[in-house]
């Protein structure tokens, strides 16, 4: 999708969030707010949202020289939900319908998203839980359930620190066999790299690679060479989370999109209520007219 | 006051709503936002917000075309707060104490500030009317009523249309041969211009004149000479509204402040909760170092 004009107070809001939440320096905070507003009033509004997410966290890391900001809260995410695996694991096992359960829990994990909510508490998340297990929940996951089960391979675009453990109890209710998890290749916000996907346990569980991109979604144009050529000839694609959705929402090829609509731009986008839980196939786009020069990322590495 | 990094996502929301609540072009919406992004990232941070306030709509009235956007809102609220205005004297020669009462009033009816709130409708202003005829007011109508009995003559700078009849109620109980309104000397937002006080039957009760600028505030650097003059030389001052206090917080002179403070970093300021109705009389600051080459603003005129 677009970037629409209501992103734009967002971004700024979220920027100063943001920069508040890795430095106290005013001087700094300022410094970051300047050239973010500088940015967005240069940006191209045909990009998805999360390319203007990049440029805002890129600038955050250069002006506090911290390359990792968001390390120790994506580390305390991951033991917490660690902490709460083996009730996750019981709740899928004890579940007439397993599946639905594990995709109920994998978009409650969608809540840990510090681009969104900066002063997120355990006991958000826990809240959030309970409200998913009963909540209406959009989609079908019987569709799901049935492409997994044809698939020969299936990737699977894994969101943010804490939030992969939830997603690996969903992983665990599928043919794990088939499934490559990928995560981004720099820091960037909370999103999940190899760190946390190996702080979940999923290192050994299944084949993990990254996508060569610090983009707190998956802008194809900025992603490796070889991320790309498993993104078009995998069977399945599974994609967690808004940034996911925002990016690949007119991918050329189809993608099950797992996500809780936590923006209004997006929930209008999907044609939902603010907050509801989402699980969408889209249709293959057609091609789209691509951006001159639009820079291949460097390659990636996969890890077993 | 000076402006603090909060209100820099908000002037980008409030030049959103403003420029989509004038014209439905999303092209012209964008051309302004992207114009005020770069103002916002080059703005000194010393100066008060309405200096940002100013550039937004001077901005949006170029990029429109249109001299005077809230117009017709401006006609309609002072259309509906003169069709209200019997009902106001009316509680105002039925209170215990006439003054308060007349406070109270003037404090709702700043409510009507399209500048905060672009989707304001007629039915919540009587909500807050009511609200307000009971909410806790801080600061001392006492102090005000002898101030005003000892002044020999005393500026009042109206803020909005519509509320500017609420200010008359108020201006009616106190010794108006004393009083000269002051006005914006051309639109910005939907404060009152000499348009509004004449609809209002101001200058059919007191001396009106205009600041001679179209900030939403009092920048007193670009008000005319004239009005600089009676701001110093005036016995007493009131200024109502947010964006005078913003602007005059830190005057070299005492200023008698009435207002609803409406946003979270001006309710910081004053030390309140958000929402909270406030009188409060500012001691003189020490005089400030002006920037190098402010300019003084164009000369005003006075109408009887």
């Amino acid at each position: 999708m677009e970037t629409y004009l209501d992103c734009i107070p967002c971004f700024v809001r979220q920027a100063l969030d943001a920069v508040r939440f890795v430095t106290d320096d005013e001087a700094v905070q300022a410094e970051v707010l300047r050239k973010v507003l500088r940015a967005a009033s240069e940006m191209d509004m045909r990009m998805a949202p999360p390319a203007m997410g990049q440029k805002i966290h890129r600038l955050i890391r250069q002006c506090t020289g911290q390359g990792d900001p968001y390390r120790e809260v994506k580390d305390r995410f991951n033991r917490f939900a660690m902490a709460l695996y083996p009730d996750l694991t019981l709740r899928v096992a004890r579940s007439s319908d397993p599946l639905a359960t594990a995709v109920r829990l994998a978009i409650a994990g969608n809540v840990i998203d510090f681009g969104v909510n900066s002063t997120l508490t355990e006991a958000d998340v826990r809240g959030v839980i309970e409200r998913a297990m009963s909540a209406p929940l959009r989609g079908s996951v019987d569709e799901l359930r049935d492409a997994a089960a044809e698939a020969r391979d299936i990737l699977f675009l894994a969101d943010n620190a804490g939030e992969i453990v939830f997603d690996r109890v969903l992983i665990e209710t599928l043919p794990t066999e088939k499934i490559t998890v990928v995560v981004k290749a720099q820091p960037v916000i909370n999103d999940a790299t190899i760190q946390d996907a190996r702080a979940a346990g999923l290192t050994d569980r299944v084949a993990v690679m990254d996508n060569g991109s610090d983009a707190p979604g998956t802008l194809l144009g900025e992603c490796s060479e070889t991320f790309r050529r498993r993104f078009h000839q995998a069977d399945m694609v599974i994609a967690k989370g808004q940034g996911n959705y925002e990016t690949l929402s007119d991918a050329e090829r189809s993608v099950f999109f797992i996500l809780m609509a936590k923006c209004p731009v997006i929930a209008g986008h999907l044609g939902c209520e603010q907050g509801s839980l989402i699980i969408q196939r889209t249709a293959a786009s057609p091609p789209a007219i691509r951006p001159v020069g639009a820079a291949a990322g460097p390659d990636s590495e996969t890890e077993q």
